[in-house]
């Protein structure tokens, strides 16, 4: 059972609209607290978008993840699990990026997500735009490449952008792969659809061994026999959950950069979420989610209702452990 | 046959967007209109959200559903009920709240319901918050418990609120079976979801009877199963239809102030209405549209569209009697 | 293989929020350009609306359509097929229509596509509302009527609206009818649905042999049954495609504006564009984007990911030809 | 004293979110009701834009500004006139115009005010675009032309669009002086600014001898001088007033199609009406209120305030005679 | 000096956009934290629009004034007033109000401002809506009636409400006469203006003793010249300042539940803020901002604006004493 | 008298919602178009805000600036000036920037300016961020430094942000001078306003002799004299116009990054860029125009009004060589 200390603050105490908004109404506790080392599971955001080729504003995801966060209540309805009371969960505040340096911030990411493992804390981040998870695999991969679930309409294994830019939202899993954070044949990306400039990124994700899942044979499948592979793709080693809002149909998601139309419903984005319990999570994240592309939070709230899936299920292993 | 007096105006004569919006432009005959007596349906406002514990605005929603009802046309286009023509309808305006006077408040709608049920008029509401509902049952159950086909996202089932205020919009039909109004064993709750404070609501609805159908078991079985086991339930005796905006997904609904992602779409939301069919309806409502929240008018837009698909099952009952 | 002078301009090298914004970043070629004689593909705005008897706004399509196809990319995602290699596209410019003169807007469109067949080039139009396909099928048609596959929520078949006015949007097709420019066997309407006036457009539609397939039956019966029915319609020889955006459900195209709810979702609406494959596209519409309802460009979006599929079978054509 | 009849519904007894809205909470007397007799000021909707040259939409108008008009209370805050109480006021309901049909909404307005004139009522009118003040001319210059304050960024003095399109909402006024509805030299246009196609307008004006009084002279001289002045160019006689809401800057008045930036501020926009006092007016309007482009219903309620300062002004008038 | 721990996190080290926001990035000091003793200077949130007649949303305002406040900066531009040097400030958190309880709303919130009067620290309000001044005015002015400098649209000095309401957003200051709470001859209300049902509360304020200065004479006196007045009436004894945002014209702060127009503009909005220098303020509020009427935060940003300046003006104070 | 092919298209021709949308409405002339030798004036787009270190967007900037600037029409309406009859004007398409390469974008923006000044045009350019500006005078101040007019509510003149980050939107003119770009003794800067982090920006303007004006200031003493005051200092030499358009009310421009409230109206807005009459301007900038913020293209349609209104001296000035 967890700490008091670290139970979420009740609606029917305080009223969901009322208070500091932390994610979840889970107490603050940043990195130079002391109650950083009773921390088993540390929500945290990445506000910074400078590896986005589009329309920006992911830096703006953590902010109103957090608001519309407090909507979310103690109890999974469908589950049952009680996150809060299975593990001490806590707001750790968001990384300070450089909003005109591209390395510098991904350096101050990695320096903060070095510091939350060395605590032994399991990391669930709130983006920022894609090119987050680059940093924060590596520090969470500095032992041994990860296997990875990607939810996602892109692959983000491009090679390069803007004639020979390494850099950017379209590029970390390959740059990941290429840094041997990921191991490609425990990599599974599911929901990839829309336009594309050309097959590049699809003849590199099948040249190491990356297994692709196109929205087509997911709606054609169905979420419980997709995720059946993905988990068995993934096995039972160390694995990151990496989730793109625009996995979603932009019907459900519209506050996103690169929407693409055709994807899955709210119920199949929860789904996919729920059924990756058993999955060896160390870390996971939510991403892309960009306010000024929103629509009254609509977009944030789904991101947290994803999130605190991610959540039971991380939260669930540390009880079975 | 209805009166001429009773039918709408025609887009064809009066453009859609033009002239005073009642709902579905039928006249307005007060209370205290010589035409009462002629009414068999009435359409009334509770603009009134009191109760909400969260995010405020459904008592702007009777002006709204008025706005956009006038897109409603004469014909259901799938069954060809005409219902103007069936049964004599009529706005019969709006109850007056007491924005700051949440026991006067509940009273007024009471009394409202009195004079209209007096009438031998059927009421059908326009919310106002779901707390709405349970003054109104107090009206329309003065003879006997009713029975009750409840879609919702959430129970409203709850004991109390903020330590003890027992009238909110989560506890209407605590109160509607703790006074006798409600007949739990007749009650069923369609499309239950969403996180929970915890199972204090489901545990007094398995005590006392009432059948909760979780979103999950709804999206397995589908409409069709689902509303035959609720029609089952309620059986031929009266029944009331109590309908929550919030019980669709949040993204055709997104005028609500606690939606809950991962809900029926908008075709299945006019499903469920439209197959109440032969169910003896005494009165239902369409309650929290909350138009601060919407996008474009797109909630009131829907819920006039159940509102009329309830209506068309309420005339036609009204002929075969 | 196509020209290079028309391969859109790619996100790699001018990022997609950059530049002048043009039919999906293809050459702005007018009519009196000497390049127009080698364009195979035209892509054409009809910004006007003057047949809207509701809620107006489709004069501002094609402007908006024209932004957000900037996001769409080269190749098909699912068919791989690149049509700007396949065939020469271009964007041809808006006709100038007089949004104060009924009667000399459809005048001038038809003027404006006589031009364009007689150069030999497959239009595909961004509307407007549904009345801009009345005069486009005028200069399409000279030689003989036309088959269609039609995708709305309404019919579009009435005689007559505020007593005898001929010409609005909810009339092109009972024109088109009769003045011999469809073949009313070989039309064929899917999705309609929604509250109506009357049957007056259906027993007309019965009663020249146009096949109606509404929503209830599409929903049953499921995409490539549907489609599978219309391709045997109208069979090898010409035929139009006219796609209303009402066609889609309101929570994927909030932009339009006459939206019926229930309707299909985006990736049945992409489905049934990419399921055109082998009909004998002699021109093709997508009407009805009405930015001032729509948000943050969602719709014009999704319209212009239709439009990509249509152009893709559009291309897919002229190759196998 | 006016018939307690004819008094609005007070936000006392129903708050004023509430309840069917008409006009400033005025009851509804369409023109076959009896009550008509007693009406001395009608409150007239005409919902047409059918002569709109660029963004559409004040066809909603009428139904936005009936809705903020609720917000309105009985008495002048500044004056202290109480018009409900100085004359019997009423909501006679909108015009049914022809949305697809330029002429026949021309006809179908002069028509409704020929009734209006003849019933011995004053008309203050909520549009619909500019154009709608020339068929309302028609019925209201019968006798002999009239003089006019007119409010405007925009001249609407010229000759034809579109090589030659007579009506539009950019021409009304020259129609009005060609048909004798106006004397040119007791006519006034305050506000006129912005770029220009040409000067032929306003070539137009010194020709017959209008006067223009633009912007810059506006803010140099200040509203009591500028309004001196008008009131001494119209006199005595009969006069009409004109209110297009794109007189007021766009940060007070978004919704409109063809904004001016640098115009009066909201304060301004009501002195101007507040100083009318004592001018002979025989009826008046504020046109091109177009909600589609308002932002939260802000020019609508700016609208309203306004036509209220007007009726102050037209109710005062009457208890003089 | 003050102490560093009270300090703002900077934009230069953490970009404004980041962080869990509180106001003006202070320290979050909970009524149990031991840091509470060093606060000089609380900002607090009361998130409660129990006493809105009108359209709702001010519960919303802590939340929302917190995320804009943010964008403050640690220096006055025009002053050169460093606050956060001056004074330990922080952000003390919400009230915990019962959204469907009026009374024990109120009651909640006058014992958290009796925990921070005991506890010696100046209270800088963010509403909520204009009723919760009466319960805050209730613990400041325990030992003697207050002055009042009160910039609205309203008097908010009305009896009742709905026949016989006495506690609403429109009363507080009429029951804070009645109670004592106030000093009427040293209350002075500034910028009073709009529709009025009648004169019954500016009678009550005749009769009293409080001086009303209307917008009409706001706007010919200026600022300077009224600011002076009122600094008069109120002299150097004990102060309250209340702020309703609907003080300022609507087109610089939309989102705000009863808006009048014709009111000053922002600059004017901040001067009056800042001319406050030397009042001896013993707490200040700015009430009614209200998030769902508001277009992208900018009446949420004003109204941070506004609080800093008041905030520059009580740290001055206490360097001083 | 200029080229008719560089006449902008009217809207009489072709209404001004329809056509691909260039600035103003002008022929689209890429840098390798050999229509370009005729160009006396380009406008220019810089779709780049990587130096942004709060709200993104202005990437975005260009393509609405375009979109709202077909509402400008071809002559002045307070000066009468035809500027596209005065000089060849030509929309010269946006630069190519790289959405995650800061040094890169800079560098492509210098040699993008460098071809355009070695043609012998004049660059009036529509942001981006104000970073931009700094590239833009690397290629304009070749030959030696350059007066700047400047309008903002920020000086922009910050040494390093986050640390010693030196390029930002906060800096680039404390680049410019100490690139020796920019003669200090020739910048005026207009409007500055708001919070600050601290006096480190004043005090360098001082040190250097820049001459600051703020908004208080400005307010004292009006356009007129300010404006008098800046075209003193910055003489008759070669001038360089930077325009951010958060220099204007957030109530008027909301659409921006780092609004700062109590700045000037519209009609101040325009003033002073039409009082630049005179200035020697070899290049002119209207920089952070953010439209993921703005409201309805609002402030972009204001952004459009004052390149116009630079446009006019521009165009006047050539004409007097």
């Amino acid at each position: 059972m967890s700490d008091p200390f670290f139970h979420p603050v009740s609606g029917f105490d305080l009223p969901r609209f009322a208070g500091v908004p932390t994610f979840m109404r889970l107490p603050h506790v940043p990195l130079d607290d002391a109650r950083l080392q009773d921390v088993q599971i540390g929500l945290i955001g990445t506000p910074w978008d400078g590896g986005t080729t589009n329309r920006p504003g992911p830096r703006h995801g953590p902010r109103q993840l957090r608001d519309m966060s407090t909507m979310i209540r103690a109890q999974n309805g469908a589950t049952h699990i009680r996150p809060f009371e299975l593990a001490n969960c806590a707001d750790l505040g968001d990384v300070a990026p450089n909003p005109a340096g591209l390395e510098d911030s991904m350096t101050r990411i990695t320096a903060f997500y070095d510091q939350v493992t060395e605590a032994g804390i399991l990391p669930l981040t709130a983006g920022g735009d894609h090119l987050c998870s680059l940093p924060i695999l590596r520090a969470l991969a500095r032992a041994t490449p990860l296997g990875m679930i990607h939810f996602d309409s892109h692959t983000d294994l491009f090679h390069s952008y803007f004639g020979g830019t390494m850099y950017t939202h379209g590029t970390p899993f390959r740059r990941a792969v290429e840094e041997e954070l990921l191991d490609p044949k425990r990599v599974v990306q599911i929901g990839i659809r829309g336009t594309t400039y050309d097959s590049e990124d699809r003849d590199f994700a099948k040249s190491v061994g990356i297994r692709i899942i196109p929205i087509e044979e997911f709606h054609v499948r169905g979420v419980e026999d997709v995720m059946a592979e993905a988990k068995e793709i993934v096995g039972s080693s160390k694995t990151y959950v990496s989730y793109d809002i625009d996995f979603v149909d932009p019907a459900y998601a519209p506050g996103t950069g690169t929407p693409e139309v055709g994807g899955p419903n709210s119920y199949q984005a929860i789904q996919v979420a729920r059924m990756l319990d058993g999955v060896h999570i160390v870390g996971a994240d939510l991403v892309e989610v960009s306010p000024p592309f929103d629509t009254g939070g609509a977009t944030a709230f789904l991101g947290a209702s994803i999130m605190f899936e991610m959540l039971c299920n991380m939260a669930q292993n540390l009880t079975s452990d």
